[in-house]
């Protein structure tokens, strides 16, 4: 087909994300995947296609030595007290092949108990395993506080039911929604009281708080995510496992073609050989885990949360302002519900995106466009002085549309 | 865990590929994938974690407009003339989805038939589906070309064997061993004469060779790769489809949760929602693509061929060397066989890593490291100087290592 090469120019070679450094980021799935200096500067020398693969011996990830990419996956490991760690696509592909793993070992059974604030993706990844979801309640407005102690009568439900254990109970460590943490070690408890395989999802807290010791609390596979929360360049996951799915996770080709006689006995087949990692995003990963790993020190942690809970409490000055989720916030992902903005949105001439009109004046940026009455915020990584600023300009754009803020 | 970060910040926060501007790369899977001073720039701006979700309005890839996602998709399926394009994680990625869609519509259909000289991962993508591969053989040494008019009977052998079709044919239309350039239109009337799928694995020639007019062709699905051959960082792939299978691979969520009653009816089942290609990756691809359509205009794609060509002879006139595959070269990667490299190395101290050495100590490097024997290596791309360059380094090691060369 004969292309128009100069408007084909014009309309992608000059792409950008009109914005820069000048504005504040608040987007809620962003912060956690804002490039530290030293992943900034392999990303432009990592940036060509399969950069990773110069060094490659042998053909598989993991055997790459320069940059040491089999002791990064052994540190990785270790920091989250798993047995192994891999990379993947990302967190969702991470839950893909856990599932896909565990419905190859117990094909008789289908349902995966997961937590009622679980993410999409988390849904995505049973629906093509074939596998049926069942949820464990919250305890509803607002909070949104998922009843762990719940997962162990929803076990017992589907072995009255169907007279076989659930394939796999996941926990969403922290959810996208309200970004309510949860504890792993009570549903680690239960799991491993019943023999129920335990995977964790950290696709928003790995990289964020301080990583939970997994095999200590039962964790049988730990899902995260790079770009999400550990400063990477997307797109890549973790995967993190116990010892004795080692053989299944790493199951490898089997193939062997019938008149080349052809076979990859090193390939994981999982992973369709190599996980589709191999340039920049391993190597940004890579690149600021030392800073991740030292964000991630409870001190460093607690601090973020001071500034989230600060804004909070200056956001809860305005007339008819709430947070929902549970408070005070350990993970600074927050959901704040402005029903006042609602109202005037009825109104104004730019409907419901005056809000991110009001916000981009001040310097603000990451709001979902056209949202009014609620929207999701995320201060992680910004300084105390920005964080003061986002507070100001939520106060200054409700008292400038005539609602009442307290002192 | 502690961890110690001193020591990991000495590990990883300054990984380096060790190479830079001064080196030639004739790294065969790294060519194609070189950016463009375009992406380059939209690299630096793409790089944090999620970037291209700054202005997602639905939560589908495809419906950002800024930069425009749904515009490129479209865009790309005129370029290779299908109904239909979607980015994915790697061209074997495209091929699994290819597969998975087939299998779903064909559940009785369990066979594949594709050229003896397919890619690895093709069989991981039919592996992971629970299919078998049958090989369409090549004509053997020295110029293993397929033999695409054996498709026919290919087939006829699974109708007979098997009393159902095959579930699909694939074509490798440039393979990796040999830089083989198959005709896609012979293997397209073959399969519209018997009714079956055609998918054609385009990860080698799609943004280095004029690309195939698919739909005419009788190309049903066509598999292409960002990183490998469309000057983007990694990992992006490529699929595109003819209409009729559009609906199975947009196929959407359709679970709703029991207890909080949630459901995804705008979320693609086969791609986990969004393909994971959210920043940097996809970003890249599209402000590449221009250059990449330009580069593929028949008059440039026959200089590139020009060169190989050319650094081939020069080869040739090495006591002993040759090249595998067939003659003259369509696509620049090419295997060279030299034997004689394999005897030096059995008495040299560095055994046979003494050529990757010899070419590093000129300027050139992309070889496998511990290969003698024979080596791929890819001139894509490079100017007529370093064509030249490569030549002499080839025939001055052979000389300096006692071996005879024409004049």
């Amino acid at each position: 087909m004969t292309m128009d090469i100069p408007a084909l120019r014009k309309k992608y070679s000059t792409i950008s994300r009109g914005i820069n450094d000048d504005f504040i980021n608040v987007h809620p799935i962003q912060r956690g995947g804002v490039l530290t200096p030293e992943a900034q500067k392999v990303l432009l020398e990592f940036g060509d296609g399969y950069s990773l693969c110069d060094q490659c011996l042998k053909g598989s990830l993991e055997r790459i030595q320069k940059p040491p990419v089999g002791e990064f996956f052994e540190d990785f490991a270790k920091w989250v007290n798993m047995d192994h760690s891999f990379a993947t696509g990302a967190a969702r592909h991470s839950k893909e092949i856990a599932f896909k793993v565990l419905k190859k070992l117990h094909p008789e059974r289908n349902i995966v108990i997961l937590d009622a604030n679980a993410h999409y993706s988390t849904f995505m990844a049973l629906e093509e395993n074939h596998l049926q979801p069942m949820e464990v309640p919250h305890n509803g407005k607002y909070a949104y506080k998922i009843i762990l102690e719940k997962y162990e009568e929803k076990i017992d439900e589907v072995q009255e039911k169907t007279h076989e254990l659930p394939l796999a109970v996941l926990l969403t460590h922290v959810d996208y929604q309200y970004g309510n943490y949860n504890d792993p070690e009570i549903v680690g408890k239960i799991c491993q009281k019943k023999g129920v395989t335990f995977v964790l999802n950290g696709a928003y807290s790995i990289g964020i708080l301080p990583p939970p010791s997994c095999k200590s609390i039962g964790v049988d596979f730990l899902a995260a995510s790079g770009h999400k929360s550990m400063a990477s360049s997307g797109p890549v996951g973790m995967i993190a496992f116990k010892e004795e799915y080692a053989a299944e996770v790493f199951a490898k080709s089997s193939i062997t073609t019938d008149i080349t006689e052809r076979s990859w006995p090193n390939k994981y087949c999982h992973f369709l050989g190599c996980p589709p990692v191999y340039g920049a995003p391993l190597a940004t990963l890579m690149a600021s885990f030392p800073a991740v790993v030292e964000r991630c020190l409870p001190a460093n942690a607690a601090d973020e949360s001071k500034k989230i809970n600060f804004l909070i409490d200056e956001i809860k000055k305005i007339e008819g302002f709430s947070v929902h989720g549970v408070l005070p916030k350990i993970h600074p992902l927050t959901k704040v519900s402005m029903p006042a903005f609602a109202k005037i949105a009825e109104t104004h001439p730019r409907k419901g995106f005056f809000v991110r009109d009001e916000f981009k004046k001040r310097g603000i940026i990451g709001m979902a466009p056209g949202i009014s009455k609620s929207m999701k915020i995320n201060t992680y990584g910004l300084t105390w002085e920005q964080v003061k600023h986002i507070a100001w300009a939520f106060k200054d754009i409700s008292s400038q549309n005539g609602l009442t803020v307290k002192d």
